[in-house]
C-alpha cells in the first residue's frame, strides 16, 4: 500500500441527542470512533464546529493525513435532496433548509455526501453486513418510527422523490389509529417503539392482566416482560409483528426483495422476534414472491449509520455510479 | 449506414389465441408485422415451425438479410426463468417446462431473449412510449388479470424471483372475494376485466337499475354503458378505479415511481378513466411520494409486447448490462 493512497472514509451519523463519527477502512471495519452531543438547538453551524474538532482528533490518533481520506459521508434523520445535499426538513433535529453538503465542504478538505439514515443503514448491511450479495435488499429501521432503505445490486435505490422503501406508512393496521402523516392505520402506528407502547397502554387501560405498569412503561420493559411470558406484552409483540409481516408481504409483490433485515433500536432488543415475523411473512405472502426470502436481524447495531455513511465513498458499486 | 450492420430486431408477443411478430427498427418503429394463430394445443415445437415461416416472410418482404438482425425477443404470458429462458408455467397457454431460449436458438440464427409480457410492455413504454426518461416507471397491464412491469433507469427490474411489480395481488378490495392465488381481496378480483364483470353481475343480481344485461355482458359493453351514464356501470368503474388507485398509492411508498402507465386491453377501452384513477391516487397517497407523479394511459396498444420484445436487443440501457 502506498502511504498516501486515499483508502479511508469518515462516516457521521447524526441523531437527535448524539452524533457518532467513525473512521472506516475499505473493508468496512471501524478503525476508531467518537460520540459527540448533537446540541441540535444550537444549530447546524455550531454542530459543524463540534464535528471539526472530533474529526481532527480521530485522524491524529489514527496517524492518518487528510490526503488518505476519500470523503465524508453523513446520515441524517431527514427528508433531503441528496444530489444538492440539502435538508428540507429534519423533524427530530428541528433543522430545515440547510445546505449540508455545501457547508461541510467549505469546512473540510473532502467531498461530502449526505443521505437519510435509514438508507445508509441499508447500505451498511449490503456492503459489510448481513445483506452482502443479496439483491434487492430491504432493511427496516425500527425505532421511534419505521423507516426503510432499499439496495439494488449494491447501490442505494431512492425512487423518484427519495421515498422508496418508506414502508412505515403502509396501511396494514385494523386499529385505524391516526398517524402523524395524516392517514390512519399506518404500519408505524403499531409497529414502531411508539406504536408498541401505545398498544401496551391500550391493553392496560382495557384491563388486561399484566406485570407492566403504565407509569414506567418503556420499550425495554415491554420486551423484558414478553421474554418472561407476560401475556399483554406478548400480545403486543404479536400484533406489531403481524402488521410488520403483512407490510413485508406487500413489499414482496412490488420490490420482491431477496432478503429483509430488521434493524434499528427496537430490533436490537427483540431477541427472536424476527422468527415470528418471518413465519407470518411466509404464511401471508404469495408463495412465488416469498420463497427463499429470509427475514433476519440486521448485523450492524448502533454503528449502521456511520458504516453506511462511509460506504458512500468506500463501496465500489455505490462509487461506480 | 453500412448495409450489413445489425440494426433490427424481431419482437414476438405470444398470446392465448394469436401471436404477433414484428420487425422493429432501432428507434422503436415497427417496420412490418404479422399475426399468426398460436395453436397452443399443438405444443411449442409446432409453434416454432409456424414462427419460422412468418419470420422468413417478414425478412424477405423487408429485403433484410439475417445478418442485419441483432436478435429475437419473445414475450410470453408466463412465469419464467429469464436467465435460462425457461418457462415454468404459462397457464393461459397450457405450456410448462419448456426451454424457450434453447429451442428457439436451435432453429434461428440469432440470440434469443424471453420475458414476461407485462414486463415487455413496460420496457416498450420506457424505450419508445410514454415512459421515456421516467424512472422508476411502473406500467400496468389490465386485461384478464392485472400485471405489472417496472423499469429503472431504462432497464427492466425483475426483483429476486421475477415478481417485482406483480401488483395484481395487493390486498386492497373490501369485497374479500377469493382470488385464484388463494388469497382474498386481491386487486385483480375487482380491477381486471374479469373482476369488473363480476362487480357488474353482483350489482345486477342485487337489483341495481341498469341498461346492462347479464346474458350479454362484456367489458366493451360495460365501458360503453358507463360512457352513456349508466349508474351501475359507472359505479363498477368507480370501485375498480378506487382499488387501482389504492394499490398505486401503496406502490408509491415502496417503489416510488416517477410515472405510472395503464396499459392492456381494458385500458384501451377506458376513455378518461385514468383521470379519475390519477385523482384518487393523488388523494390517497402520501403527498411527498405522489407529488409530481402522473397516472397516464400507455402509448403502445396491442403492439406493446412486440415492441418490448425487440427492445431487449435494441434498447441501449437493456443491452448494456
Amino acid at each position: 500500500m502506498k502511504p498516501m493512497e486515499k483508502r479511508y472514509a469518515i462516516g457521521v451519523d447524526v441523531g437527535g441527542s448524539f452524533t457518532k463519527v467513525g473512521l472506516v477502512e475499505p473493508g468496512g471495519r471501524l478503525m476508531a470512533q467518537r460520540v459527540l452531543p448533537t446540541e441540535k438547538e444550537k444549530g447546524f453551524q455550531h454542530f459543524i464546529r463540534l464535528l471539526e474538532d472530533v474529526v481532527e482528533q480521530l485522524l491524529h490518533e489514527a496517524r492518518l493525513s487528510e490526503q488518505q481520506i476519500k470523503g465524508l459521508g453523513i446520515g441524517l434523520p431527514a427528508f433531503l435532496d441528496r444530489e444538492k445535499g440539502w435538508i428540507h426538513q429534519a423533524i427530530n433535529l428541528g433543522w430545515q433548509n440547510i445546505a449540508v453538503k455545501e457547508d461541510l465542504e467549505r469546512r473540510f478538505p473532502w467531498p461530502v455526501r449526505a443521505d437519510n439514515d435509514a438508507n445508509l443503514a441499508a447500505l451498511a448491511e449490503s456492503w459489510s453486513g448481513r445483506g452482502r450479495g443479496k439483491s434487492p435488499l430491504l432493511c427496516l429501521t425500527i425505532g421511534t418510527g419505521v423507516g426503510g432503505g432499499v439496495v439494488i445490486d449494491g447501490r442505494l435505490f431512492h425512487g423518484f422523490s427519495n421515498m422508496a422503501g418508506e414502508i412505515g406508512h403502509l396501511p396494514v393496521s385494523q386499529r385505524m389509529w391516526r398517524c402523524h402523516c395524516g392517514k390512519e392505520g399506518c404500519l408505524e402506528t403499531v409497529s414502531s417503539a411508539t406504536g408498541m407502547l401505545r398498544l401496551a397502554r391500550a391493553g392496560l387501560q382495557a384491563g388486561f392482566s399484566s406485570s407492566l405498569r403504565e407509569e414506567r412503561l418503556t420499550i425495554q420493559e415491554l420486551f423484558r416482560a414478553a421474554a418472561q411470558g407476560d401475556p399483554l406484552a406478548r400480545s403486543v409483540l404479536e400484533e406489531a409483528g403481524e402488521a410488520l409481516a403483512e407490510a413485508l408481504a406487500i413489499v414482496s409483490l412490488i420490490l420482491n426483495p431477496e432478503r429483509i433485515l430488521l434493524g434499528g433500536g427496537v430490533s436490537q432488543l427483540a431477541g427472536d422476534w424476527h422468527l415470528r415475523i418471518h413465519q407470518v411473512f411466509q404464511a401471508k405472502g404469495l408463495p412465488r414472491a416469498v420463497a427463499g426470502v429470509e427475514v433476519l436481524p440486521a448485523f450492524w447495531g448502533n454503528d449502521a449509520g456511520m458504516i453506511g455513511a462511509a460506504a458512500l465513498f468506500l463501496n465500489e458499486e455505490e462509487t461506480a455510479g
